[in-house]
């Protein structure tokens, strides 16, 4: 049973899709990565404003399992929590197809923070793994 | 010492970039994706024709370590080497920039061949697999 | 006072946002064709489906006013309208800044459809631009 | 005769090509971008570095027609010029296939220039427009 504490739902758009006629692979990491950014958002945390403020969370390794391929107009919801392990961020992200719930892919993303150039921590961040409210 | 078999160059154009002013960890997909078809391509396999043959190598897993960012201007080349795992074709990609060879990414694509829906084999990829001609 | 027919809602997300900390030039486009394809979907008319059916609309020219540029976060609408001249269906796409309206691009997009290789028409679309439900 | 200065070659990625198996319409306006930066870079200007010192040229209004769809593997070439209209900085830039050198689009793009948040000049890129060494 997965501990989901953030989701995040898209709608699949044509010209997100390839000559395949599905979702371009890469398209999922733009997914994964705008679900990870709003996440912050609920909390108040602004990843545009963070760059500014010269804290850069970074994506150190990322793996993805393509499970079904989503296809135009397919509704579907990226479902994520996160842990910490010594100085990385993971979080663990799921997308799902809307209506039939089969999974679309699996993906860990282990995310370091640049402070200035160097390895680094961030307070704001720390406190988001405190958070266990799971929404599914 | 890496085997490699194939090389494609990229030059880091300014709208791959993001604000953190760094190309954005979904466009090296991108480029691990163009490379794989060049490679293709330069066996005179197409892609497309593939697809129109109803053969559609999709991607079953990417795992992508995120190493040196790579930056607006940055010129820098992706090598590849594949070996096949049951019926999966595993295709070790690294991308180096290029000036100082220093590695910006170490990437493992592992891709299935679909034939009309189902899980197959494509003649034309495996002769690929058995070419060994190392380029570096 | 434009006579909209049509609206569909986008926010920003930021890898779609460049160097320069604004949305990129190029996505505004992936913001129009989405909004048309919508469009056509909001009248049960699929874009893939008609392109399997060997009816594609083309985007034969299109202009666009850049005047107010978005950024990370913000919530945007595009509204629409269409007209037919001659063997073109016009769409008129404009897109605001949501919270205060302002006027984020204006666009005119000239449409042709090409059936099975050569303009044509296509009666579903012709239906809709009898359509002229206004929506704001 | 047309009177370009600049030009840079493209090969069609087949991830840059949608559903209806042609170069996205978007995709373009990403070619014709990265063409203005490559001139500039030629003259050893550095758009990312011009943003740095508050310079930003931004695109106030583009036309493209299009002519030729451009298809996976397809080479082309972005050729451009640019004239000063008082303010405007107006590039012309169209893309040819190459092999039968057939026209893929015609643009004309007027961009300005915006200093630290206002309308402004940059002497850089007046210098550009004097420079009227003819490619082709």
């Amino acid at each position: 049973m997965e501990k989901y504490i953030f989701e995040q739902k898209f709608k699949v758009r044509d010209y997100e899709c390839d000559i395949q006629g599905v979702l371009n692979n890469a398209v999922y990491q733009n997914y994964l990565e705008h679900t990870r950014h709003e996440f912050l958002a609920s909390k108040n945390i602004s990843f545009a404003d963070l760059h500014l403020k010269g804290i850069d969370p970074m994506v150190a390794r990322i793996s993805i399992d393509y499970k079904t391929p989503l296809r135009p107009g397919d509704c579907c919801i990226c479902r994520l929590y996160v842990q910490k392990e010594g100085i990385k961020y993971v979080f663990f992200q799921d997308i799902y197809r809307l209506g039939d719930e089969k999974i679309a892919i699996k993906a860990r993303v282990d995310a370091v923070v640049v402070v200035n150039g160097k390895l680094g921590f961030c307070d704001e961040l720390d406190e988001l793994v405190n958070d266990t409210k799971i929404v599914k």
